[in-house]
């Protein structure tokens, strides 16, 4: 694998090989995490790595039986953690303050850089990773699986393994220019978006959803089918629910 | 630079060289972050890149006067950003419903992996880089500084360029078994906890902070000196109700 290239490559991987990955190889996916940047170096997050059958398959469903959960020899979940810091806190007599929702999102925040460290880590060894976006869905019931206590809050899972097929396609995206600024923010103009997104709309893999779902174009496919307003709302308020527990979000 | 090692060798570089970063690195970090891993591949953030005396004059006190906001030739807004994602919905007569918690905690999420990315990217490119958490902070008037329409939020900084010196030690990190669990979370003990905290309370350095603010241990200088309860509720508060105006949080 060219690592120069490590940055630019990532294509989401769903099908594996039953091939066990080495420790070693773990442990340098453990290593990067850690060396992310994060916060006043306050660490928190925490990184559970399931590898049982039994246990992912008590994930499976809450990952809307994405196969990737039960096939994938590596699940990482990456979570928010307040909790081993107000415990380190507790023991020392100093009072944390720091479950609240600008360190909800601050913890999201760190333990979202320490994921992808891991993610690149992973790919840079050989493996295929895929990131799973139902763990905030289903935050609730999978801390129960992974027997979360409170002041800890699943944000991401990753899965890896070695890829079944050798993927070399990456995604279209908007070209870097419809994403990035310079100095200030530009705001889009109709012709800003026609031209951004002309290319994604114009695939012929975007043209047959749209044509399989009996809709006008592909935003339609995103709002009414991929992410409906109903599902954006229960998983919302369930999420919303969830956090609660751990920080006081207003 | 070796590659091999990228992911273990972060240091946040705080002063750096007068010299210009050529627009062939810029071009790396931009296309290093938009391939990072998103949800549903809608690409949730903006980033903006300021380099003009002027307008990281006008950013520097909202970073609380960090010097290196000045000298970086570098500095790097990543948003979270439902915008974009919005105006083409509104053009294609598609409703979105991607202003709610879920969609906040997203948006964030895949506005970090793509500021990751980015961070490697450049640090694999020769140059140095720190993150700044004070964009939360004063996150409504970076907004203002930097003309951020509604439903863009100001998440994280990075700043990069050459660095002035060559640092090669890293800052200690929890070890990984204090971050990491197998297969489910095990919860922390008290000897857990002083077992993991050990290294970092006894580093000279960190001594050294304790007794300069007549405290007890590292702790209650997190607690009482680095992030504050007054601050932390203060700021918590601010940045909450900046979002509240993009995105319903309750």
């Amino acid at each position: 694998m060219n690592t120069k290239n490590i940055f630019t490559t990532h294509k989401s991987i769903r099908e594996f090989l039953p091939r066990i990955v080495d420790d070693a190889i773990i442990m340098k996916i453990f290593n990067a995490a850690i060396r992310a940047s994060n916060t006043g170096n306050m660490q928190l997050y925490s990184i559970i790595l399931s590898t049982q059958p039994k246990i992912k398959e008590e994930l499976l469903p809450l990952h809307f039986n994405q196969m990737m959960v039960k096939k994938a020899p590596l699940v990482f979940t990456f979570c928010a953690d307040i909790n081993r810091f107000n415990k380190w806190c507790k023991l020392r007599n100093a009072k944390p303050s720091y479950d609240n929702f600008l360190w909800f999102s601050t913890a999201l925040t760190d333990t979202v850089l320490a994921a992808e460290n891991a993610a690149l880590a992973a790919e840079n060894a050989g493996l295929g990773i895929c990131f799973l976006g139902t763990t905030m869905y289903n935050a609730n019931e999978i801390a129960k699986v992974l027997q979360l206590p409170k002041g800890v809050v699943p944000v991401v899972t990753m899965v890896a393994g070695y890829p079944e097929k050798n993927i070399t396609e990456v995604t279209e995206r908007l070209p870097y220019e419809g994403v990035v600024h310079f100095e200030r923010y530009h705001d889009y103009s109709d012709k800003d978006i026609e031209k951004y997104y002309h290319n994604l709309e114009n695939l012929d893999k975007m043209k047959n959803f749209v044509k399989e779902n009996n809709l006008e174009n592909l935003a339609q496919v995103f709002t009414s089918v991929r992410y409906t307003e109903q599902d954006s709302e229960m998983f919302s308020k369930k999420y919303l629910d969830f956090v609660k527990e751990s920080f006081r979000i207003n």
